[in-house]
């Protein structure tokens, strides 16, 4: 049983890491933080765990978190904060599954670039390992801090992955269009995610400038050996959760559907959460789930990938309780099915 | 043509009542104010305006609404703030529909009790013509001052009035309870009405404590000649707009449905928008519009009422609406149909 | 490890059973079968489940399920069809927990009142346990007919449960107001939940008639040892599940809202599924749980008791696998949680 | 006053039509047809029309309509029946906009082609005008026969033509990736518009072989003068009414977006209800109008155009009504504010 701990409690990626680990065999959460001053319970935040979970919050206190067994740490901490309250738990040996965008990029100019501010803990960023388990799996296991993946690049990348693993489209004209349920825009209320605001309506925000552009491109470019660059419109739908992905891509040579699906299957053969399947997904089919469903189609000599993935699970503390399995030996499916 | 002013321009109140007044032939609207520093243009601030509204917002200056020749303001501003806005617009003898709760409580021990603040205009207090058309129409036409009824208390007071007005139910065994869209929280960003708290959920709030029962109370207490007392249970839906009210009294002698149905359509002959029907109604039968439709069934020897309207519409704006065209002499569907 | 089987694949309760079977540790599926002509894989009609389970659907045939060492069989068909299949069922000595309506009401006068047809199960009928396991679950043990309880009905009941219990209440002044997400009305598309019609709409439906009525009573007038009357009221709200019963009751004795609270998490003290909050209930906190939220406010003399469920877990399958736990001896947690 | 007929009055374009139509001025519905057995009131099909719309359903008969008066006759009936009904109106003179599709597509193969079945009223086709006001206006005055455009097509060649129109861009590297509400579908009730399948969910259906992709090809050729090719992929979203369109496209030469800006506005500056916004537009500002919002940005070298309507007015009846001014020369909002 490994003793954890989840940094920031009162957001949904928590709620839904509380939800999942509270069914994991061989795991326990012994603590959640919070930086607010008041430290209800944790069941007074999300009263869908009443009588469930009876820890109260606490502040935050590396030194306390070791004191009580914790040997995995989850942070749920908004990017800026995360970087300042992970490097003591790093020094104290403690192994972090990060889930904000703070230890993504790999380049610190980058994360100016987008961020809007310096990078701070620069040494521990070029230890971070990027936490999607179908592209890094191997770097993961060994990994003390593990990058969660944001919930778009996920459908980007592994929509995109077999198809620039060898260079079968042009890197440059890549185009993803995805729609977002509003649960993957956070907890604090705001105007745009004001039920009568969003609530039938479709929106794209933030066209060309979205944060997870840069992400995306980091590991596409991983997987090409080459530079490749993306066009991302993010786009808001009137759902609690779900992202849907249609991506576009030109291809090198002519494929048929049938060629493309079985580069699709031979690539994820081993990827227990990729579902490539021959139907057009639906967000709904992969909603409270970890898996993330692919289909391709061939249009008028275009590549059209179609993703579905669940923002919360897959999106988010799915996959990091994926790599947490990973990263402690257990089957990667272990609480998760 | 009658020159308006709204007071409060940038809620769900003032949009929906610039929509109706767009289309209205006998109303201008020359200014809209606001509370807050910037003063955008209308349009900036309600983007579905775009193309069809081009006034700039404006500080609220009632000289300057007098010198622009203003004769009718529909205030759309909260309670409390109303009060203050209000009397120095009487003074200048403008006539004035409050949308707020301000004016509409008759005992201003009453509004204390439920407001949690002291009334501060008790002069005009007692001018206020609460103004529910169907009930009190006569004094509606020369009200200076109407206070423009709850979107709740309409369907309870309008479900029930032709039951109380015979005293055919007892009096002190009612209860209302009622099912409203979100856009009946008005616009500012709450965790209660963030999308992903409210969106697939149904909660009750308020219960027996909300703000619109004394107002209920006292229309129903007037119609019936005696005291009326209500058990009331406003629950949210995840929906735009739209009431539900599902209303139980215990009849004071037997009826059937045929007969109830006959009483109501009696009562609301000359009611161009209530809309006694048949079969059960569906607020979105009545959404967008001013309709409000009732219908009644006798099960178990309870009497029950079921009510719909457009919160927005019905029971805000478009009602406001026709209490203009009562106060000044046009037909009171105009621009409403 | 029990083997299973299902019948009637197609459906929301089935796909809910087969979810929450699949994280059972003692129980296996080992059939679904179908009454359509096709037998397509369970994952084609319940995409959801692809890669997940890969049982392809069979037509009914009691001895080929007794030969594949089936235990227990859960019916997932429509009323009438059920007490066709299950009588070869039990005569081959096999369990089964019915979630039709069949088996529910033991007057089969009764049965040919509401559902408009002779019961022709007379024999079974006199043998089966309504499947309320906070009510009858020592009867639950030992049966070898369970009849699931009613997705409404259970909002009734439990919320009335320890008011009718010790006549607290007048115990024919009850009225129970209901709303429902649309997956209560089942997977045939009509138009009724046809997405444009039942979408930002709610609406009531058999008033006063709907089936579920006599099945309230009969278990609230076992409890309280005498006849209990419901005035009932149905309402579909836009949301894909979710029930929210608002219960007014008559006191016959003054109470606060302490002794009430007390009372409930007295009556409910060994009850793992039944939550007694101090806050309003939200169908939110219970969805995809087999919890059931209970609160009670006292307003103006009456009782009003609020209850919220997931009518397909709790209100259906959930209950189901908790009845299926206690016939079969395990913890009636497992599985659930 | 214009006497007017509507064939097909079941629908929800029917019921929009109506509801525009009982604003206009100089409109006035005298029949109502359906295909059906049955002739309701048309407010039983629609009781939102109770008390507002009295005419009966009755059978089709062209003399009889011309007995009445008609002049003009909105087509509401599915491709196929639409070009049985309407050779019959011709004849007698009377004029028709089609909301079908059956006069869109010039090239009767294209037809065959695309609907599985042949055109069978070629004479009518060669004269038929297809009727999208801002690019085709001076045609549809004139027209006898009017072809309706349909709701995707119009976001596709409005979001395109200033750019196809100067060959701005490369005509045969564009995707439209449209997301639709679910109205869009009809009021037939299926099971992928039943309310629990499609709501929370997005997906996309038809990729690629979408019957209104010849449809937006043939204007966009019109338009650009040489063939245009277009990538389309529809999605569903859980929503009742609105699409949004991006649109990405592949400059020729390098704009920045205030030129692109530019372009917009000065090829739409005639048209009233295309309205080029600075922000980036959301259907619900569209909702219940005759708009349609356009912006454009540049994203790494591409043009994206986003593109909002209502699917059910600007898609379908508002733009019917649109034209039906034109060609009874009315001022082209008549009816539409």
């Amino acid at each position: 049983m490994i003793n954890l701990a989840i940094l920031g409690g009162t957001g949904y990626t928590a709620l839904e890491l509380i939800k999942i680990l509270l069914r994991h065999p061989h795991a326990k959460i012994v603590a959640v933080t919070t930086r607010q001053q008041e430290t209800p319970l944790v069941a007074q935040a999300h009263p869908s765990l009443t009588g469930r979970f009876d820890l109260r919050m606490e502040p935050f206190d590396p030194d306390r978190l070791v004191s009580r067994g914790v040997q995995c740490v989850f942070g749920c901490l908004p990017h800026g904060a995360s970087m300042d309250a992970i490097p003591p738990l790093l020094d104290r040996g403690l192994r972090v599954i990060d889930l904000s965008a703070d230890y993504r990029l790999r380049d610190p100019n980058v994360y100016a670039q987008w961020y809007g501010e310096s990078h701070h803990d620069l040494v521990n960023l070029t230890q971070a390992v990027y936490g999607l388990p179908e592209i890094y799996g191997d770097d993961i296991a060994p990994a003390q801090l593990v990058a969660n993946p944001g919930c778009y690049p996920q459908t980007a990348i592994l929509g995109l992955a077999p198809l620039v693993a060898g260079k079968q489209i042009e890197l440059h004209d890549i185009i993803v269009d995805s729609k977002s349920g509003v649960s993957g825009a956070g907890r604090t209320p705001k105007l745009t995610t004001h039920f009568p605001e969003c609530n039938e309506s479709v929106s794209a925000y933030n066209v060309g400038q979205h944060r997870h552009i840069p992400e995306m491109e980091q590991a596409l470019s991983d997987i090409a050996g080459e530079p490749v660059h993306v066009v991302f419109t993010p786009q808001l739908v009137p759902m609690d959760r779900g992202i849907y992905s249609t991506i576009y891509a030109t291809p090198r040579r002519s494929f048929t559907e049938g060629q493309l699906l079985e580069l699709y299957r031979t690539y994820y053969a081993n990827a227990p959460f990729v579902r490539v399947v021959d139907h057009l997904p639906a967000t709904k089919d992969t909603s409270h789930t970890n898996f993330l469903d692919i289909t391709v189609r061939v249009v008028r000599g275009k590549v059209v990938a179609l993703v579905a993935e669940d923002n919360l699970v897959r999106g988010a503390s799915g996959v990091a309780v994926q790599n947490f399995n990973r990263m402690f030996g257990f089957d990667e499916r272990t609480g998760l099915l």
